[in-house]
């Protein structure tokens, strides 16, 4: 309940919770969505939030979804509240609400954000949901007056990121991970 | 006055302002400066400290010096206060501090870091100090659980990254930069 008087008290502020009924982006071809709310709700509609009181238990059915390895939830708390941005994305019908996808992104607040855990779910897959997803932090970071917008993607996910306007090493700078014990 | 209160204060929290006096890798290969406090701090003396009140002007200097292009202090600030972690290299001899390298990291707490603005003054490079600073941000950052620690890697300075044990693109990982306008 808490929860989705939150997620229903939408506010600009980035600390806030806020929420965006399906933009353009997220309906352009995504045929079972209208794009107009439907009476009483009963199609289904995608949603944006920025509330960071998810169902930890919820997450971790979307990231078992894409095979993603365990993490242990007290840390995931922990992360997603250290988070300078968490976006949920959603599929609400009628009463029901259904956690679809999900990001996140660090940040020092003025330069740089790194986004992380970027995750659409299965069923959802291919309909633009990502890219309406990530349209959606991107927007956020701007908003905030972040110029610097980084991540590191796995090999699949380059050209996903590509039509995005990330660019990978550009001007040569690389990305670089620390392994433990390797020095 | 406050500021060499607060950085000969040293706890061991992340917040807290902490000291630590030239450990051995600072020293080695480190001519002019002494391995055992010298009477009275005669010789000079290298050490970190983890205090966020960096004067400002200072670490623009230390900037300038290796050709970074100038930020407002307004970000800078904002920047250093959202940092995960700030480390901050100094020259101490008598009553005389310098600010001769910095480094700071993003972080969500728990997962992941970013190391971002690496810097060693020139008149003290090529003596190992670089490399101490990043040791100490590692240090740090294994020191709070962060099992993933990352950074962006300027062409020229891939192989002193890698020196240090990071690795580029590990398993096709690809860091990527957003570039607004760009789609
Ligand atoms: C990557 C992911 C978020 C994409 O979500 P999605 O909703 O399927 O993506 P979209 O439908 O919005 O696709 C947008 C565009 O990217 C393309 N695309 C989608 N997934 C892609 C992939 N893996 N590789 C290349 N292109 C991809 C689509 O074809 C589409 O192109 P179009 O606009 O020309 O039609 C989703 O596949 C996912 O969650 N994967 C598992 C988790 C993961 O790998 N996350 C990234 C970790 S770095
Ligand atoms: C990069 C930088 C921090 C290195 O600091 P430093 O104090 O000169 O480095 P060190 O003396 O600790 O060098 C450690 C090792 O890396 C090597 N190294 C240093 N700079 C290097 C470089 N630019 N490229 C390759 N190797 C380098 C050294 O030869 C040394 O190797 P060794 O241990 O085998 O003798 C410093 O040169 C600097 O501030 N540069 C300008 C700012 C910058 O480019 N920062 C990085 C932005 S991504």
């Amino acid at each position: 309940m808490g929860f989705w008087k939150n997620l229903f008290s939408g506010s600009g502020s980035s600390s806030a919770p806020t929420l965006a009924t399906a933009e353009v982006p997220v309906t352009q071809g995504v045929g079972r969505i209208s794009k107009t709310p439907a009476p009483k709700l009963a199609q289904p509609q995608i949603c944006f939030s920025q509330d960071r009181e998810i169902d930890l238990y919820e997450l971790e059915r979307l990231c078992d979804a894409v095979g993603w390895s365990r993490r242990p939830l007290r840390k995931v708390r922990k992360a997603i509240k250290h988070s300078f941005l968490v976006i949920s994305m959603w599929e609400l019908q009628g009463d029901e609400s259904r956690l679809i996808g999900f990001s996140r992104a660090t940040s020092d607040h003025a330069f740089n954000a790194t986004i992380w855990d970027v995750v659409v779910h299965p069923d959802f897959q291919g309909r633009g949901l990502g890219k309406a997803l990530m349209k959606q932090i991107i927007k956020e970071l701007r908003r905030a007056d972040i110029s610097n917008v980084t991540l590191f993607a796995d090999p699949h996910v380059i050209d996903f990121y590509c039509e995005l306007g990330f660019a990978p090493d550009p001007e040569g700078i690389k990305g670089m991970f620390w392994y433990p014990n390797s020095r």
